[in-house]
C-alpha cells in the first residue's frame, strides 16, 4: 500500500476468513462440478443471533441466474447463509438455469432447516452450460454435514471457490471487540473467462441491513472497483456481506466502513498478485485531478491500454502510451501540463520528455508505480491493474477448449 | 465485404492510389529519420486548377504537433500539398514540436513556391522525440525534386509512409469522367504504438470544400471509425482529402461520397489484413438494435474483448464471452433474447446455448463474421478487428526498446 493510497493503514492478517467472525460456520467439500477434481462446493452459515446482510453484484446486463436469485433474496436486508459452487457459471442458461439456482438454494434450505429466501448463491466457471443439479444434490448435504467453525473451516470454504487461483485469498480484521473477515476467488488477469469475482464478508458487529450496505458500497467503490485486470466484467460478480451480531458491539459507521475497506483492499490485491502469468502488478494513480470521477476516470482508462500494458510486460517506462491513454478521457487537463512518474522517475514532464526513462529499472521490481498529474485540481483516484502478457494469451485462448 | 454491409458494392482497385486522379504528384524518397533505413519521406502535391481540401484528426485529447498544425491549415478549405514523414510521431514535444512542424511546411512551400499555410503535416513514428531537422531539411529538396505523376510515383509514396506495415496500402474508384484515389498506413493490431492512421484521398472531381468535408466525414464514419484493432487510439491520426477539379466533372454528393466510401473501406480492410501477427480477421456486425449508434456502440464493445479476442486466436467460438461483452453497453435488449451467430451457426439462441460450437471450424478461415442479433429494432453496424494474438503481445512489448 503506497502512501498516496487512501485505504486506511489498518493491520489485516490473511490467517482467518470468514470464520474470523463469531457467528460464522463455514465448510469446503468435493462435489464433482470440476473435471479436474477438488474441492468445489462451499458453504458459508450465519448462526445469528442477528441476520443482516448486504450485496454487491455484476452490473453486466447479462447477468447468471445465481446473481438474478441472490439479488431478490438479499432485498429483505437478510440472509442467513450463502452457497458457492465452481466449476459452472450458471450464465446464459434460461429459465432453466434460474430454477436450478432457486433449486440449490432449497437443497441447502432443508439441510439447514430454514427459509430458501435466506440463502444466497453463487457459482462460477464455464458461461453456457447447466448446472449438473446431481453434483448439487450429493454436494450440498455434503458441505452442511461439515459445517464448523475455526480456520480450517474457513480455509477449506475459500479453497472451494478456487478455479485457476493458485492460492485461497483470506483477510481479517480484529477491532476493539468485533471482527470482519473475509473470502475471495478470482484469477486476476489469467483466466477472466471465469475470472468471476466472489467475495463473501461476514462480521460479528451489530449493524442494520442499511448501515451495512452503505459500508459495503463505499469498501467495494475504492477497492474491488477499481481492480481492473482486463476490462472484462463478468456475468457472475458477487461481494456478500453478512453480520451475525455475535459479538454484542455496535461500531461506527466510519469505523466500520474503514475495517471493511481494509479487509477488501487485502482482497483486491491479493486477487491482482495471484495472475501468475502476470510480470507486473501495476498502481496508476491519477493525481490533480478536476474531480475524484475524472481521476479515476483516467487510471482505468490507462489500466485498460493494451499497449501500455504489453510496454510494462517488456519493462518499457513508454510515457507516451500513457499520454495517448489519458488523451481519449474527458477529464479536465491541459495536454501540456501533465506529468508522467514511473517507480518514482518523473519520465514525462509539462507533457513533454522528462527525466531519463534509463533511469528506470522496471525488470527490477513486480510493482510498477504509475503516476500521473493532470495539475487540474486535488482529487486523487488508484486503480490497479496487471502487465498483458504471452500467459494471458495462452491461457485466455486455450481455456474452453 | 458481406452482404449485410452497408458500404456500397463499387468496383475498387489497388494498383493505383494517390496518383490515380488527375491532377496530383507524389513522391516517396529516402530521408533518414528510419534507424532501419528505407523510404521514410512522402509528398503529395495538387496542381489543380482547384485546391479544396477537407481533414479528419484524431479525438485524441493529447494530439500531435503536425495535427495541430494541419487543423490550422484545413480550416480555410484548401490545401495544396500533404507531407507525411514516417520514423517519428512529433507528438508530446510541446512548442519546439509545434515550430519543427511548421518548419517542415515552410520548407515545402518554398520547394513548390506556394504558401506554408497551404501544406499539411502529417507524422508516424516514436512519440516523445523531437523531429531531426536536418533530416528534414535534407530529405524535402529530394521529395520536391522527385515528384511526378502516374502509379510509380504514387506507390513511391504509399511505401515511404509504412512503418511495420508489410505492404503498401492503395485504392482508386473510377467512375463516369472522375476519379478517387488513396493511400494509407497503419500496422492494424501488430504495432499500434505507432499504428498511427494516415490516409491521403485524392480526387479530380470538382466539389466544394463543404461537399469534400461532408463526404469526408460520412466516409471515415462507416469504414475507418469502425476499424478498431486494439481500441488505442493514436495520436496522430490524420485522414486528409484533396480535390484538384482536374476532371471538369462535378459528381452528385451522393455519388461521391459512394465512391469515397468505397476507397476509404478498401483501404480499412487492407489495414486490418496486414496485421501479420493476427491470425483472424473479425467482423462483428450487430443487427436489429434500436439505433444505429446503440449497434456500432454493441459491436465496438465486442471488438474490445480482450476475452473475446484471445478465443479467437484459439479457435474457439466462445459466444459466452460475446454475450459478456454485450452485457456492458447501455443499448436496449432483453438478455434472453439475443442471438450471436459466428461464421453462420447460431451458436447462441435467446440468450442460451443454440447450435453446437462444434459446427463452427475458425480453424479453417482467416475471417470471422459474428453476428449479434439484439432484436430490438431495424438498426445494424459492422465493427472490424483482430484477434490478440502471441504475436501482438511480442511486438508492442519490444517496440521501443
Amino acid at each position: 500500500m503506497t502512501s498516496h493510497d487512501p485505504v486506511p493503514e489498518i493491520p489485516v492478517t490473511t490467517a482467518a476468513g470468514v470464520c474470523a467472525a463469531a457467528g460464522f460456520t463455514a465448510a469446503g467439500v468435493e462435489a464433482g462440478f470440476k473435471k479436474s477434481g477438488g474441492a468445489d462446493l462451499a458453504l458459508v452459515v450465519n448462526t445469528g443471533p442477528e441476520f443482516a446482510a448486504a450485496a454487491q453484484f455484476t452490473s453486466n446486463r447479462v447477468a447468471a441466474a445465481p446473481v438474478h436469485w441472490s439479488r431478490e433474496v438479499v432485498r429483505q436486508g437478510t440472509a442467513r447463509a450463502v452457497v458457492l459452487n465452481s466449476g459452472g457459471a450458471n450464465a446464459c442458461t434460461g429459465p432453466e438455469g434460474f430454477q436450478n439456482a432457486h433449486a440449490t438454494a432449497e437443497l441447502v434450505a432443508q439441510g439447514l432447516d430454514i427459509g430458501a429466501g435466506d440463502v444466497l448463491v453463487c457459482s462460477t466457471g464455464l458461461i453456457g452450460e447447466q448446472l449438473p443439479m446431481d453434483v448439487v444434490r450429493r454436494g450440498v448435504p455434503d458441505a452442511v454435514a461439515a459445517l464448523a467453525g475455526g480456520q480450517a473451516a474457513g480455509r477449506a470454504a475459500a479453497e472451494a471457490i478456487m478455479t485457476t487461483d493458485t492460492v485461497p485469498k483470506q483477510a481479517c480484521v480484529r477491532a476493539g471487540g468485533w471482527s470482519v473477515g473475509g473470502m475471495a476467488k478470482g484469477a486476476g488477469m489469467l483466466a477472466p473467462g471465469l475470472a468471476t469475482m466472489l467475495v463473501v464478508l461476514t462480521t460479528d458487529a451489530v449493524l442494520a441491513p442499511d448501515a451495512l450496505d452503505a459500508a459495503l458500497r463505499e469498501a467495494c467503490r475504492v477497492t474491488f472497483n477499481r481492480t481492473d485486470s482486463d476490462g472484462c466484467m463478468s456475468t457472475n460478480d458477487t461481494v456478500v456481506l453478512m453480520s451475525s451480531g455475535a459479538s454484542g458491539r455496535t461500531p461506527g459507521q466510519g469505523e466500520f466502513t474503514r475495517a471493511l475497506t481494509a479487509v477488501c483492499h487485502s482482497l483486491a490485491q491479493q486477487l491482482i498478485t495471484d495472475a501468475e502469468g502476470a510480470s507486473h502488478d501495476i498502481a496508476i494513480t491519477t493525481v490533480g485531478a478536476a474531480t475524484e470521477t475524472e481521476a479515476e476516470d483516467v487510471s482505468r482508462t490507462v489500466a485498460r491500454s493494451n499497449l501500455l500494458k504489453t510496454a510494462v510486460f517488456g519493462n518499457d517506462p513508454n510515457w507516451g502510451r500513457v499520454l495517448s491513454a489519458v488523451g481519449t478521457t474527458q477529464a479536465r487537463f491541459d495536454p501540456d501540463r501533465i506529468d508522467v512518474t514511473i517507480n518514482g522517475v518523473t519520465v514525462c514532464r509539462n507533457g513533454c520528455i522528462g527525466d531519463p526513462r534509463e533511469n528506470v529499472d522496471l525488470a527490477a521490481s513486480r510493482a510498477v508505480d504509475i503516476e500521473i498529474d493532470l495539475k487540474t485540481g486535488e482529487q486523487r483516484a488508484t486503480v490497479w491493474t496487471n502487465d498483458l502478457t504471452h500467459d494471458y494469451v495462452e491461457e485466455n485462448s486455450a481455456y474452453s477448449s
